[in-house]
């Protein structure tokens, strides 16, 4: 790997690198047990999930993580600008299409949106977007732009997690918030069924890329960076609503 | 101004710009009225100037805030990087030196840091440099790197409101924190003999250059997304310390 790769990472220093490299299923075994900090077990998110959010604090939620979806095809867009590798890209593309072909991925969190009160224009102009939350998925677009594709698909493995965080919404929040309705859950259901493939996409990628204890350690690292992005969003919308300190900013 | 300009910005949509331009008084008015949104008003640095903060916190606040006081000579690196002004750059470059000089800013930070009870190794590695922390400055790097040098100048006149936070904090930390030693205020007592002169030079910029009232509503509109990162680094400060947001994250 380049210097340069682990150069522009938010990879901590004095880190431990094991002697050896780990086989593929260590590997793996290692990526899964970073689970304990996607963001599903966030206070905010699991707040979401039993069913303490009022319909506002769920318009915030939308409007916000919005911001952050609309950053995910212009990420995938920025691997693919510095992919010299047209098979990679034949492959990759697929996951700019799911989020921007019209009436899919953004499409479906707008819908999400409107059926909870809230209009398309507001959401689409990011009226309601925290700073802090540009600030993080501003570093995850920047992040694609700045590093090598390979490292910039290995930040991609927090969709490793993200089955169950949709699966939990689509079994808890029908329990508690009346106010949606079906069309509310297309988003979650939709993705379900794309995660399992872009996973797969990303994971096996990795594993073949990745090898040495070094390489091995900076994917942990980046999806630790990755990770913190998700984990950041959720704490700006939890400042916001749940202390003063944005009451006399405009 | 270009359009490119504008696109690049964090500014809000639907806003109102005024028919007219403001007088260069009337201007200067209008900056100085954003001062309620400078971060002396967070309740964090309140926190600091009331005497509440912890040794620890303090600790804290000083690694974090070296992040930020990092960023500065390399997001003034940017300004002059996209400047074809040879006189501006040679007006601007001093900001670089101010912090980047031996002895100087960056040094006199790490003083204070020592003087509470931090290695400079671990102020320089970031290792206690929360993410959003990072999200927020990266953010201004950045905007300084891909906007045109005269709005990027603009961003820097948070130092309008700078100096009344220096001189806050030496009148008012004495009293509460007898762990501070005389080597602890070096940085801000430098800082205020300097930030007249940098705020003198930013300011004329920005009136010489930003005439039309959409041009003067952008100057406003990037002073406020400048001093959203001031603002965030406290808050990300804040819920580091003050929740349980972080007791499991590694």
């Amino acid at each position: 790997m380049d210097q340069i790769i682990t150069d522009n990472l938010y990879l901590r220093k004095n880190i431990e690198i094991p002697k050896k490299s780990w086989t593929t299923s260590e590997f793996i075994e290692e990526i899964n047990k970073l689970s304990y900090r996607y963001h599903i077990n966030h206070p905010l998110d699991k707040h979401f999930m039993e069913g303490k959010a009022t319909k506002t604090l769920m318009q915030s939620w939308v409007c916000n993580r919005f911001y952050y979806q609309s950053i995910i095809p212009k990420k995938d867009a920025a691997i693919l600008s510095n992919c010299d590798d047209r098979n990679v890209r034949q492959n990759w593309i697929t996951n700019i299409n799911d989020h921007d072909n019209y009436n899919e991925g953004l499409d479906s969190w707008l819908d999400l949106g409107v059926s909870i009160g809230l209009t398309r224009e507001e959401i689409l102009d990011f009226r309601h977007v925290l700073p802090g939350v540009k600030f993080a998925c501003d570093a995850y677009l920047n992040f694609a732009k700045m590093n090598n594709y390979k490292i910039a698909i290995a930040s991609c493995l927090t969709v490793n997690f993200a089955n169950n965080i949709h699966k939990e919404r689509i079994n808890n929040w029908p329990k508690h918030y009346d106010w949606l309705n079906e069309e509310s859950y297309k988003y979650f259901r939709t993705r379900m069924s794309k995660v399992k493939t872009e996973k797969d996409l990303a994971l096996n990628y990795v594993l073949e890329w990745f090898k040495t204890p070094e390489e091995q350690q900076l994917v942990l690292e980046t999806i630790k960076f990755k990770q913190d992005i998700l984990w950041s969003i959720l704490d700006n919308i939890y400042i916001y609503h749940y202390t003063n300190f944005y009451d006399n900013l405009e």
